[in-house]
C-alpha cells in the first residue's frame, strides 16, 4: 500500500505492507488525514519517530474481528494506545501510560497511508451528519477541549489565546463557548478574520495588549510566544502551554513564585465533547481547510503545510463521503 | 531606635527614627523576629529592597488609634499591605495587589527593629497558649499552608518535598496532616531526623528515589533543586515552586506539554490555619530553632543564618513571654 514514511527523510512509499491488526485492533482505511504542526516537528527531529506519519484522521473500519458491527463504519480515533494494566492506566490516566504507543508519533505507524491499525477501544463512530472534512478535525478539537477539562474557565475571566494557527483557531472557538472575555493574538489578518466572523475579538501581535489576563493560552509553539505569554498573565493567573516544540526556554522562577503563576502543560483531549460540539454546529472548521491533497501528492502536502498556512488534508483512496468499496481492500488483504 | 538596615550593605543602626503609624496602622514592638532565606536573598541583591529587613515576627501592639483594645496584645501579622481598592483587591486577590508594600521586602520597613508599623487589618492576636518562639513561625507556616490552599493534596497521593531547610520542614509537617504518602529529600541528617521523630519518611538526596511522584514541592531554592523536582514528578503531576531565588532556570516546554505537568508558584499563605495548627499542637516548631540573638547582635544573626542552619531568631528589647513595659515605649514616643 501507499504510505508517507519518515526515517530521517520523508518518503512516499508504494510498497509498504498493509498492517495486520493485533487482538483488539481494527484495520482502518484512511478516508482523510490532517497534517498537524507535530508532524512538521517530527520531520524536524522532534521525538525521534520512525514510521508512517499522521495522527489526525477519519477512516472506515475494514476489519474488526471482535466488533464486526463496526465494519463499514466511519470512525475517528484517540491516538494514545495505552496498556490498560499499569498503575497509571489503573488510575484512569491512560493518556500518560508509560507503555503507550501514539499513532504516527511514538512506536506506532500513523494514518497517512491506505490503511492503519488502532485499538478498537479508541474508536468513536462519526455521526452521519458530519462530513469527513469536519470529522478529521475531531482530534485537534479534542486537544482544544482538553483545556476546559484541565481548568475551569469562568465566564467572567479575561482569556487570551496567543497564536492564530490551526490549533489556536480551534481553541478560540472552544473557549468562546464559555462566555469568557476572549482575545486572540495572531499575525495573519486572514486567519483572524475567520474568528472575527464568529464574533471572537482578535488583534495583531504588533498592537498593544492588556497584560492582566486571568488565563493565557500559548499556541504559537515558539520561544517568543512562551515569553510573551508569561508576560501577559496576571499575578495568580494561569498559563496553558498547548504546543510542543523543539528546544528549551528560560524562565524566572522567582516571578512564578512571587506572582503565584500556574503553568499547565496540555496535550490530547476528550473525543466525545469534540464530536458533540461539531455535531451541534458550535464549532466551524470548514474555513480552516487550506488545501486537500491526494495521498499520491503527500510530499507536496507537507511542503504546503510547512509554508505556515491553515489545515492541509490528505485524502485516502476514496476520500469522499460515499465511502469506498471494500472490494479493493479485500484484494489488498 | 535600633534597626537592621539594608541599603546595599547591612547595618545595625541605633539612630533609626521610630516609625509613625498612618491611619489604620498599628505601631508594634518587635518581641521576636525570624530570619528567612528571603532576607538572605535580599542582601544578595534580590528585589532591590532598601530599608529595615525582616517580615517574620511576633510583636506587641503599642499604638492602634482605631483599635485601642489591641494595645498590649501579642500579635503576628500578614506581610502584604494591600490597597483594598484596585480591581485585584476587589477580586479578593489581596496578596497580589499591584499597589502593595511588603513588610521588610518591598516598599515597607520590616520588623528587625525596636518598632515597626503594619495595617491593623493584617494583625492576628496570638493565643496565650503559644509561646513567642512558636508564634514567630506563623508567617512561614502560613506559607507552607498556602500549598494546601492552592492544590488538593489527596491522602492517597505520593508527595515529595525537596529541601530540608526551615520552610521544607514546615511544609513536610503541614503535608503530613493530609495523610499523603510523603517523602522528604534533604542533605542534612540532623534536619531530617527532626522529621523522622514525627514519623515523616526522609532520605538523603544521594539515595535513589522513585521518580513517579504525584506532587513534588521544590523548597531548596536552587537551580539544581528545580531541575531535580521536574524530573521526579509523574506525567500529569504537579510541581510546586516554593522558594524564590535570584536567577533563571531553563526548562523543556515539550516535556511540560507531552507529560501535562502543572507548575504552581506558591508564596504567602493564610494565617488563621497556621495559628490553628500551632495551637492544636499539630506542628512542632521548637526543634527548628537554631539560635536566638539580641537585636544588638543582629549582624551576627545574619552571619549565622547564612551558614545554612535552621531558624535564627532575633529578639527585640524584651523578647520573653512576660512582655515589656510600655513605659520605655512611651519614652521613645
Amino acid at each position: 500500500m501507499r504510505a508517507i514514511y519518515f526515517d530521517g527523510n520523508l518518503h512516499l512509499r508504494s510498497d509498504f505492507p498493509i498492517p495486520v491488526p493485533k487482538a483488539g485492533e481494527a484495520l482502518i482505511r484512511t478516508r482523510l488525514a490532517g497534517l498537524c504542526r507535530t508532524d512538521l516537528e517530527i520531520i524536524r527531529g522532534y521525538g525521534e519517530f520512525i514510521g508512517v506519519l499522521g495522527h489526525e484522521f477519519v477512516g472506515e473500519v475494514v476489519q474488526a474481528d471482535s466488533h464486526p458491527a463496526l465494519i463499514g463504519r466511519r470512525v475517528v480515533g484517540e491516538i494514545t494506545a495505552y496498556c490498560g494494566r499499569c498503575p497509571t492506566c489503573r488510575q484512569g490516566n491512560h493518556r500518560h501510560c508509560n507503555h503507550r504507543t501514539t499513532l504516527g508519533i511514538r512506536g506506532r505507524d500513523g494514518v497517512m497511508a491506505d490503511f492503519f491499525t488502532l485499538p478498537i477501544r479508541l474508536l468513536h463512530p462519526v455521526p452521519d451528519s458530519l462530513s469527513d472534512e469536519q470529522a478529521v478535525f475531531v482530534e485537534p478539537l479534542a486537544a482544544a477541549c482538553r483545556i476546559v477539562e484541565q481548568i475551569h474557565v469562568r465566564p467572567d475571566q479575561r482569556v487570551m489565546v496567543l497564536g492564530d494557527g490551526k490549533l489556536g483557531l480551534l481553541i478560540a472557538q472552544v473557549l468562546q463557548q464559555t462566555g469568557c472575555n476572549l482575545l486572540v493574538i495572531g499575525h495573519h489578518p486572514h486567519k483572524l478574520a475567520i474568528l472575527e466572523k464568529r464574533g471572537i475579538r482578535s488583534q495583531l501581535e504588533t498592537e498593544s495588549v492588556d497584560s492582566d489576563q486571568d488565563i493565557v493560552i500559548e499556541a504559537t509553539g515558539t520561544r517568543a510566544g512562551f515569553t510573551t505569554a508569561g508576560s501577559l498573565v496576571r499575578p495568580g493567573g494561569i498559563l496553558v502551554l498547548k504546543s510542543t516544540f523543539h528546544g528549551a526556554v528560560t524562565l524566572d522562577p522567582s516571578r512564578l513564585v512571587v506572582d503565584e503563576i500556574t503553568i499547565i502543560g496540555s496535550r490530547c483531549g476528550p473525543f466525545a465533547p469534540a464530536l458533540r460540539l461539531l455535531k451541534q454546529g458550535l464549532i466551524n472548521v470548514n474555513p480552516l481547510i487550506e488545501a486537500t491533497f491526494s495521498l499520491d501528492d503527500g510530499l507536496a502536502a507537507f511542503e504546503q503545510a510547512a509554508s505556515g498556512g491553515l489545515k492541509v488534508l490528505i485524502s485516502g483512496s476514496t476520500g469522499n463521503r460515499s465511502g469506498g468499496s471494500t472490494d479493493r481492500v479485500g484484494k489488498y488483504l
